[in-house]
């Protein structure tokens, strides 16, 4: 039994605190600024309000401003937060982590600045004090968190620089329905993490042509393109990965195609991309998803921005990616979707 | 402008008409003796009974015993036969077949014998007079018969053994909507259109155990099993192409990943395996189908006949490809499914 902190209430860090009760942990659940009025619920006996379900009864909610009893006592702690929040989560963090303390990051992400492409992991290290022993752990793989916290069967890959303590996380989280499986490429898992959320938008575009020639969802005459994209996707997430130094045997595991399949399947990014395909533009999809964050456009803005500089450099080429070029094409640029299927499936050009 | 001739009125070889006429091409559709049905409905100008639509009107359509003209005097011709009929179709070829023809097989499959495991091209060329200068061309990739005829875009891929075989037929077929890619990989490509069939079973086991449970298809609480086994299915799909003398890359791609995508989505190995995950049993699941073709089991068969004596030369071990071994049990054996997610995702024992 240890003591476990999850410092953000949103659904992903709730929905983790039901392996970790389920294997005997004491669970602290700590909201961050933007969760008052979800913790407030839970203070009061009420259901998590975006989870919908009743959280283990002995999980402990606080308000952010009561956390440093429960942070400062913790055996391990993950954090919830979204992938915005990691650098006030580090800040947070800083005064009240203890060395040795294992640290899962349930964001994922990718971020470009002035050292090139960074993993979500490696960002929260440089905003802890240098000489504390920590190396974050992070999550990636399908795992959508309604389902986990209904016990689904649910298979996820721990990762990070340090293998003891992507061990130490996996050992306290793993259970009878929570299959967690150690990894030590934490770029190509990461980046994988990051992706996918791009992916997931274009391939919603089959749907949304289709939708647009008076087909409906689910019926005949999308499928074709969309396995299509899918495959297409997969090729460039390893070209991808192994341009940021991962493992590209990444792409084709847990961290992108089967995360691919679970966002394709479930999330708002799919719909945002369907939106586009049915040819509301850039404009009239993000009106049409009513205020909902996209990851995806964040992804592809620093995608193109660090792709871009490395195209300068004779590092890369987008005629490499007409998948990704596209995207960036009709997402950021507000171009009508038309997929270049001719340009997909090549070898990449001798270098 | 060729002259080409389909030998089967099948759903994906009538299907292939489309693209082919809309590429000026003159086609034969000739009906084995399975499609006497077929054949005189179109010859009476009805639709095509199976895919349900008007072929284009200039198609001539011939009976099994009219063939031998329409074959003799064929530029190119593809072979939409069923798996069990290419044997027959090599027979019925080998009097009418002239030597530089480009032959399309759009069978897929994998055969073991007692020269080991053989793929359906090469099963195909033994049927034909050895002397005869054919290398069969075979297509795999995802693309339903109903979307193709319907002009979906589609992405499959054409490979052979012999690279200007593949390129002629390659450059017949490719148009605006259906999108060709050539590949030097026979094998991978074969082995990957047959283990998709098996492994769309098995990833029909989670929505089937979701609706045990009293969920219903699409809901949440399904999808991370979903996706996990999407994932290990590629991850077993592409030692079993090494293994077999394949690209182990072509099962990241259109011909496993990409195929396995739309069998998923679409077809009728999937609702078998969803009947199998909801407990219905293999007796059960089987009468449930109401006599519709299971090629799942048929390629279940072959792999543990082939993998079993691979195993006993101990040459493969069936605890590395934990999912394939719960299907074949679950399959062949009426096991209850009990998906052993801990057993995914690891790396190979060193050999």
């Amino acid at each position: 039994m240890a003591r476990i902190a999850i410092l953000g209430a949103g659904m992903m860090g709730s929905a983790l605190v039901f392996p970790l009760v389920d294997r005997g942990h004491e669970l602290s659940l700590i909201g961050t600024h933007l969760d008052t009025e979800i913790i407030r619920a839970l203070k009061a006996g009420a259901d998590h309000p975006t989870l919908r379900l009743p959280l283990p009864s002995s999980v402990q909610p606080f308000y952010a401003h009561e956390s440093s009893e429960a942070l400062r006592s913790a055996d391990a702690i993950a954090l919830g937060v979204s992938s915005a929040g990691v650098r006030w989560a580090g800040q947070a963090l800083a005064a009240s982590l203890r060395g040795g303390v294992p640290l899962l990051m349930i964001s994922k992400g990718l971020v470009y600045g002035e050292q090139g492409f960074a993993i979500l992991p490696d960002v929260l290290r440089q905003e802890l004090p240098s000489e504390l022993d920590v190396a974050p752990v992070a999550v990636a793989g399908p795992c959508i968190a309604g389902e986990l916290a209904r016990r689904v069967e649910t298979c996820v890959v721990f990762t990070g620089r340090d293998a003891n303590a992507v061990e130490a996380w996996a050992e306290l989280a793993r259970g009878p329905y929570y299959h967690v499986f150690a990894s030590g490429d934490p770029v190509g898992s990461e980046v994988c993490a990051a992706l996918k959320n791009a992916y997931a938008m274009g391939i919603g575009f089959a749907a949304g042509l289709h939708e647009r020639i008076g087909g409906s969802a689910g019926s005949i005459a999308m499928h074709n393109c969309e396995a299509a994209l899918y495959a297409q996707a997969i090729l460039e997430a390893q070209r991808l990965v192994e341009l940021m130094g991962g493992d590209p045997a990444c792409a084709a595991g847990l961290p992108f195609a089967g995360d691919l399949n679970v966002t394709c399947n479930g999330g708002r990014t799919g719909r945002f991309g369907r939106f586009l395909g049915n040819g509301l533009g850039r404009a009239g999809a993000i009106t049409a998803m009513n205020g909902a964050t996209l990851e995806c456009l964040e992804i592809l803005e620093t995608l193109r921005a660090g792709l871009s500089a490395l195209e300068r450099r004779g590092q890369f080429l987008f005629s490499e990616f007409p998948f990704l070029r596209h995207m960036l094409e009709v997402a950021l640029d507000d171009r009508p979707v038309d997929i270049p299927y001719r340009e997909f499936f090549r070898a990449p050009r001798p270098t």
